[in-house]
């Protein structure tokens, strides 16, 4: 049977943890690892702290498959991802010649490029590069840990660079069955149709909304023709209670 | 010096990692503590499996003056919160008979009144109760621990009668300064103005908007004055760039 990589997502950043931004990479990256059959398995917000983000990084890396970093390596003060990334894995960490090169052509003018600029091409030793379409600076791609940027936008550019260095998975399939019904009326139904489907995982999310509530039930697994099944099962469960579902694409 | 509360966050449920579900209870929980001087520390997001949620639990309620749990309290198979935070207590769990007899009012038809809607009854024992006004089923108050909903109409509900039990800090103040520059141009001077307010945490933020790019410049920090003071020298910063700095509330 072939193994199912795995991942987590690790977020750096105060600004998150202040609830000033919302973040919205941990989501995006969630999908996209699930087009390529990776399990997002655990997701993590630190803030700009050495410690944190070294203990956090290597608690992470030793246990999946993949980490995939977000935020802390622009050019100010504050981002010190690059530094604690090298601090994780023991290694030094210097100015790259190919990316000072890259930078110092992005900046014609050789006064804008300052010192502070130059911190983005400070890259832990033995790490390769993560180029992208919308920002000159780079990501770094160390072991088995990539470190993107916090700007959704370059953040989404920087994955497209990645895909093709990731072991794939068989991708899972997912169907959702909506139904304008209580889940507590159809949950030892529900219960049944898990144990006659244990290699699938069945969810069940109620929702409340301005015209009524209702649920959406949904069964995720790596065989298609099983989910397919649940998903039908699910179908009969709600029209024995008196409700119609409805099958949704989410 | 009084000492400042912190909190962790733990989202429980496999629809955040699928990516199907945007976590928007994180945020939310960040600014209500905000609001009360307590200080996010950390957040995780972690699966529905009991040994990860025994585990995640632990460790951040060893660390945290309180830990703020959302997900997997509901009626389907899938809600195993309350058994994991029993488990992760070393308490036993068993139906309460409060709660039993509040759902009982709650289901008219003692029909509808099933065995998976009175797993919503089993409550860690020890634990005290977190009642809202959007939903019957209550959330879980041991230790240093709230186990909230999921549905974030009802997670919010359940944070308004948490409140009332925390102990509150001194309040962050924050103050942004918004501004068309790169932030390379000023990354310097925002770190000479760091070193200068050491107590106050500085941020920079770049944003890529369809109207061109900016940065937004932001101090935060318990001293009211000395952020005031901060954000004064981040604009005189900006404007000795050529730019025009504009004070905006985020």
């Amino acid at each position: 049977m072939q193994t199912i990589p795995t991942a987590a997502v690790l977020v750096i950043g105060d600004e998150i943890l202040s609830g000033r931004t919302q973040d919205t990479n941990t989501n995006y990256i969630a999908k996209f690892l699930g087009s390529l059959g990776i399990d997002l398995k655990e997701a993590r917000v630190v803030p700009d702290v050495e410690d944190e983000i070294v203990t956090a990084l290597n608690a992470l890396r030793a246990r999946y498959t993949y980490v995939f970093t977000t935020g802390g390596i622009g050019p100010t003060h504050d981002d010190i991802t690059a530094d604690a990334v090298a601090k994780a894995f023991g290694v030094g960490i210097d100015y790259h010649p190919e990316v000072l090169a890259m930078l110092a052509a992005r900046y014609a003018n050789p006064a804008d490029f300052n010192d502070m600029r130059k911190r983005m091409a400070r890259i832990p030793l033995g790490a390769e590069l993560v180029r992208n379409s919308a920002s000159v600076a780079p990501g770094i791609h160390i072991g088995n840990v990539f470190v993107m940027a916090g700007v959704p936008m370059i953040m989404r550019a920087m994955l497209e660079d990645i895909a093709p260095r990731l072991q794939r998975g068989a991708v899972v399939h997912s169907q959702t069955v909506q139904a304008r019904i209580a889940e507590g009326k159809i949950a030892a139904g529900l219960q049944t149709i898990q144990k006659n489907f244990p290699d699938l995982a069945l969810g069940s999310y109620p929702y409340y909304r301005e015209d009524g509530f209702g649920v959406q039930l949904v069964a995720r697994g790596r065989d298609a023709a099983q989910v397919e099944k649940a998903a039908n099962a699910i179908e009969s469960l709600i029209r024995d209670e008196g409700a119609e579902p409805q099958r949704i694409s989410i």
